[in-house]
This record gives C-alpha cells, structure tokens and sequence, in this order.
C-alpha cells in the first residue's frame, strides 16, 4: 500500500457498528488511515471489531485524538464532507473533483485528510472552519441522507476510481475470441443453403430480400468464434435429425 | 421523477433489513423502481419496511416476481452486478460507463434493469446468462466483499452522476424495436426444445453445460422483434422440412 493516500478522520463517531462498517468501505477501496476524534463510546471498542471483520487492521492501527485540530495537525489540506450547505465561503467538490484533487496533493507528498461528522448530526461548524475545502455528494434533494459508512464508501469509491483510469467497457471473453468476417461470412453462407433447401425463402418474390435481412442480422451481431460454432452445430443438427426421418 | 429509469431488481434477498437498505440508497439517489425475485423471508417484510425509513415508498411499489425471468420479462437491456468474473463472454462495465449506457438507453424509451444477488454467494450464473452486459466495481482485490446495499448505492451513485443530456451514439432501429426480456426468453426455450428433441444436447453429461451456453448466446445478442421473429421462422421451417421427411 502506498503511503501516499489521504487519512479518513471520524469525527465523534458515535456506533461502534458504525466505525466497522466505515472502516470496511475504506479498505473496499484501498484505503487504510484511519482517524477518530473523541469516539462517543471510548476507544478500542469490541462492537468496531466485530462490524470490521476483514479490515479490522484499519481499527488496530487507527489514531485516535481528543479535538479536531490535534487529528488534522499534521495535514496539509482538508475536506470535510457535509449534507447540507452551510453557508460558509468555501469551495465545494463533488467526490470525483475532490479525490482527483487528493490523488493531485498526495502525489506531491502533501498530507490529506477528509472528515467525516457523526452519524445524527454532521459536522459542526467547527469542524468545518477548519477545512480548505467541501465535499457535497449530489444526493436527492428530497431524501439526503446518507449514513456514515455510505459517505465513507462513496468518496473511498472516487478516491480509487481516480487512481485506476478503468476501461469503461469491456468484453469478458470466457475463453473465446471474436469470431472473423469470413467466419461469418461462411455461416451466413451455411444457414443460406439449408433454409433454402428447406423451403425458407418463400415466396420467391420476397426471397432476396429475406436473405439480405439474414446477412444483416448475421454481420450485427457480436459473435465470438465459440458462437460461430454452437449456430454451426445447431444447424447440423437438425439436417441429420431430418435425414433421420 | 421521471419515467426513464432503469429498475433495480434484487435477486433472492436474503435480510429484510437489506432490502430496506437498498431501497434507502436507491431513493438517496432519486431512483424508485424496485423488483425482487423471490425474497427469502416472504414479502411484505416487516424488517425491511423498518430500515427502508424515509424510503417506504419503493417496498409499496416494488414488484414481486418467482423468477428472474419473469421480472426481466419487459426489458430491453439488463445488467448483473458481479464481484467475480464469471468466464462468460459478456461486456463488463463499470458502474459509471453502465449507468451512462442506461441514461442513454432509456432515454430512448428502452427498459433497462441492473440485477443484485443475494447477500451471501451473489448472483447465480443461470441469472447472469440472462443479462446483457456485466457490472463490475473496481474494487480492492485483496477485500472484494461490497454488500448488497453498498452496490446498490454505488449504482444509484452513478445513475445520478450520469444526469447529463447524452446523444454522443445512438442505434438506428431500421423500423423494428428491440427485443424485450421475454421475447428472447421465448426464442431460447423454442430453440431449446426442438434442439433437444433433434438430439442436440449430447452427450448427456455436457447437456447443461451447452444449454447454458445457448441461452447465454441469445442474452448478449442486440436482437430485435425482428430478429426474434426470424430466429423463430428459421427454426420452425427446420421443423417442417424435417416432417415432410
């Protein structure tokens, strides 16, 4: 893990289950610096542990402080993620903004630190004159109210999606390949002789244009080398089931 | 809210308590289209209306379904979210390209749904050869383990950022519309069935294997009502010839 990533600061968090599940969506994410400020339940705290199974590294090695200020001491630039506006002047990112900023500071060996409020109320202002910077999720504005743990996960989820420019789209193979134009071309070709002596162009009037719609549908279809031969077979198959009788 | 929004359909829940999770992080997120196929504990569930606080809404409208295809039944495009790869030739997106993919889509009055399996193993393969194209989040490989409501909210997370008017690429319909979930379900137990009965699947031992297959075929094909029809009238005719001997 590098060392260059930004500590996650839970300010006055206040259910253990909550603690856990935060920490969890950290390390969904890569991340593992954690810090608290005056957690309402003391600290360590069992209830943490239990939530935490799997990132439960992040709790043993999370520091734990008495104010805002001594927990963000060492940092050079600070978020602080709130619902609602507060009618401070401050600049406001959205998650993506704010992490490709992060990514940007920590690069550059700044330290970077984004707090969390507690689970009811949010940051206090505070808290928040002591941010360079907001972080507003653009929720619903008729249902805001992300919980703890989600926040966490959402901005943990940008601070990742700004690291790994991940391909938008692309295809899972399975162990095959796409198949080729003239792959294609010959199974076109095979389904073209069977149907027609099977009878399926008809009436003749309308048979080329039955074939051209066949091709067409053939050539638009994404077809790996594996499909080419399950519709070869298919085919096949029923040619001896006739010559069957 | 609009019309135009992909259905979020969860597959087998298993804890009330998620479902109501779930829907809270769909409707943080303006989205209220909600199916589940078969949920464990029955439906109404009591535990889920209790965490839904806020979201109630979404479980009195959500539609209840015994199979997956049954509530893929009206869809034109769906997504399974997947934290495994599978083996499955099938395109993988992230969330944040499938939910542009989806703006797009429904923005042209297309149904789209994004499936989410149960809390425990996710979705089963027999779901996913149902789906078109996968979602995969980018997670810590070395802690992969998203809950159903975190992949929810991400989801949902991504359908809002996606809010944008897009037109960069659009499919000419060529006067046919595409195929729903249902019709394409119908085309695959067609061709199932007369394959079977031609002595397709063989040997018996590899049978499943191969329906699998087939019916993963059809799903990640763009069909069209056409196509379907097509499909339909090349078998069909295989049939008669074979029975004119």
């Amino acid at each position: 893990m590098t060392d260059r990533q930004p500590a996650f600061v839970l300010v006055r968090p206040q259910m253990g289950e909550n603690i856990g599940a935060a920490a969890r969506a950290m390390w969904n994410f890569g991340l593992d610096r954690m810090r608290m400020v005056d957690p309402r339940d003391g600290w360590p705290n069992p209830r943490a542990v239990a939530l935490a199974s799997g990132a439960g590294r992040l709790l043993d090695g999370a520091g734990v402080f008495h104010t805002t200020a001594d927990a963000l001491a060492d940092c050079h630039y600070v978020f602080a993620t709130t619902a609602r506006p507060r009618g401070m002047t401050k600049p406001v990112f959205t998650p993506e903004a704010a992490m490709a900023k992060a990514r940007e500071m920590t690069a550059e060996g700044r330290k970077v630190a984004v707090m969390f409020g507690p689970e009811r109320a949010g940051l206090e202002n505070a808290d928040i004159i002591q941010a360079n910077a907001i972080i507003s999720v653009p929720v619903n504005p008729d249902f805001p109210s992300l919980n703890l743990a989600q926040c966490v996960l959402l901005t943990a989820y940008e601070w990742r999606r700004a690291d790994v420019p991940a391909d938008g789209e692309r295809m899972e193979m399975g162990g095959t390949e796409p198949a080729t134009g003239l792959e294609v071309e010959k199974l076109a070709a095979h389904y073209e002789e069977r149907l027609d002596q099977a009878g399926f162009f008809f009436p003749e009037t309308k048979a080329e244009g039955m074939k051209a719609n066949l091709r067409n549908l053939w050539s638009r279809m994404p077809l790996t080398r594996a499909d080419v031969q399950m519709f070869h077979g298919m085919l096949r198959q029923m040619v001896r089931w006739k010559e069957r009788g």
